[in-house]
């Protein structure tokens, strides 16, 4: 007989959570056989695996330890425990995910079994969202979008003193922005990590996160994609402002993303390749002179995909990107260009859309202001 | 020439970050070379991982990726850039994490390089905290005790009705109480997630994190262990309370934990067996009468192990349980014994301790008070 395997902790890998809906920070093990699926639970965790995991059947290692104990293997490992249990239920063969651990992989090579790595997405059905899944994306978003509420009425809100703000007599940060986004998520259960808030040249680097003294007159992008500690579902936003007045280059860089997002968010459909709608965005920023690639030593213009998968990760498949991805319906995607440039700043516009037989419905709500 | 290869994300995966000091969401490589270490990087990270990174050197993936389409290699894929890299400097032996994903260890092998696993910990070195990883770990501790001073603040000045507690007319919960807590380690960049606030027969399962209201004359178990957002580090506490009159059996199990807890702490230090720290608690427990195992279908007594590492991770080497594992100065160690059982409630209490020569620092001062 055939079975899946996975070893790995649930809070850290997203398949093991998806397959058991049992979170625990050690890892344990997943067996899916035809028409069965087994948990293998230490003793710390065993009452409430049985309690809490959405399988068929929760086995105490302990136990399993011990029968292996009675018959005179004195220190079973956690290989042994499963060389008895696989073989006890007539599996040779072992599908594991492209991340199973190579440790694990060797010891049940070594035991006679011929494991292969399924190819990502390992759950198939792990792209389709359930309608629980979308519900639960929705209300990560809601608390992404009360937060960023806040966040930009402080900004709005603050004074222009030189080149710096200020809000309530103090000098307005990316640490306090991110401070007030980070509260407002956690009063309901989501978690902001790496949270952007990035003003003027850092903005430029996508992934800085942004610190210090936010600038009058310059672009602050913030990009914001908490985690829900009750459901584990990820939302993902990111929009661009300027308190004061923007340049022109940026108005003209805003206006071109604002537009290239929109061709990407007209083009997202089931049955359409990612790559497609990613060049169709890059073609319009190249038609109005914005072109990409290393200048002075660093990447600038658009230089990252479009947009990617969130689920119970923040990044999964599918990619809008150079690479083919056909998209499906059921999907939950973002739509995400930008324009970076060291002489001008950053901007960044996400949205995160479900795909549909014949477009997407946008799951984003939070309008798109660019001067405070 | 022998290398040390990861592939994986550092937000989620402790050798990585350690390897590196770069936090990225999306898998990228380290190669340790014998006196070069080097990250390669995606054109989304390159000037990010240049500017953070504590490696030697920064490659571009892209780079790499467009030289060996200038040799004919229309797509390459990782495993193509690695061989060219890895074969460009003389690498033939490649020793990789036990965790390290079975799909690249399969392709890297194809390829025809040696994979083997060095066995846990793949840096022996984040055994034994530096100073400032100490100091890392108690910064985060302070965060963890000031938070867990406002709760036990507000379960203290709750009033009884009946069976329950009520704070400012409400029913006082687990969830306002781990609301608290979020929110107070939340202004210090902690993060807390999976906290226990664990109530009367919850708490009976040392990894229910409870829920709903709040019992008077019940224990409650707080098991605080976030971790900072900015330095990664992790601290763990847990206290036991109870608001009201605890039973006898509580009082007395409590007064053992207790006394367990300090025959732990009298026992670390330097070159000590953490199996026999754990044996000397369970025997204590033994004398008083308090057995362990299952009864009733649950398992009930003391059947967790006594401590474990913390630092990047929250549980890491060393193990202070039924293994056999020798203790080493500058390991930091919870000493954490509990007692649980359903006809009365669980007791725990944890501290966290750095092992010296001649015994160890006990890291945590927070207070233990068992009856408020």
């Amino acid at each position: 007989m055939e079975a899946s395997l996975i070893i790995a902790d649930s809070e850290k890998d997203s398949n093991m959570y998806y397959a058991t809906h049992f979170l625990a920070p050690d890892a344990f093990v997943y067996v899916g056989l035809s028409g069965k699926s087994v948990m293998i639970m230490s003793d710390l965790e065993v009452d409430r695996a049985r309690a809490q995991g959405k399988v068929d059947e929760v086995l105490s290692s302990t136990r399993l330890s011990n029968d292996l104990r009675s018959k005179g293997i004195l220190h079973p490992s956690l290989t042994d425990i499963l060389e008895a249990y696989l073989k006890n239920q007539d599996v040779k063969k072992i599908e594991v995910p492209g991340n199973f651990p190579l440790e694990y992989a060797d010891s049940l090579r070594s035991r006679g079994f011929v494991l292969s790595c399924r190819k990502d997405p390992f759950f198939e059905a792990r792209l389709v969202k359930r309608s629980e899944e979308v519900k639960a994306i929705c209300e990560t978003q809601q608390a992404t979008e009360d937060a960023v509420g806040e966040a930009i009425d402080v900004i709005k809100k603050s004074g222009i003193r030189g080149e710096l703000l200020y809000f309530k007599n103090e000098i307005l940060t990316s640490e306090k922005i991110k401070e007030i986004l980070h509260l407002s998520m956690m009063k309901k259960n989501c978690i902001g990590e790496h949270t952007i808030v990035a003003c003027g040249v850092d903005g430029v680097d996508p992934h800085n996160e942004g610190s210090g003294p936010l600038k009058a007159h310059q672009s602050i992008i913030l990009d914001v994609f908490p985690r829900s500690s009750k459901t584990r579902y990820f939302a993902d936003m990111t929009r661009t402002v300027v308190r004061g007045r923007a340049s022109e280059k940026l108005k003209k860089m805003y206006a071109a993303v604002l537009e290239g997002q929109n061709i990407g968010l007209r083009r997202v459909r089931s049955g359409v390749d990612g790559k497609m709608i990613h060049q169709a965005i890059l073609d319009y920023f190249h038609s109005l002179g914005f072109e990409s690639g290393e200048r002075a030593g660093r990447l600038q213009g658009f230089f990252h995909g479009t947009g990617h998968g969130v689920g119970l990760d923040i990044h999964e498949p599918p990619r809008i990107s150079q690479g083919s991805n056909i998209l499906k319906t059921g999907e939950v995607v973002t739509v995400e260009p930008g324009l970076y440039y060291l002489d001008a700043g950053g901007i960044r516009l996400e949205d995160m859309v479900l795909v549909q037989p014949n477009g997407c419905e946008n799951l984003t709500k939070f309008p798109k202001v660019f001067e405070l």
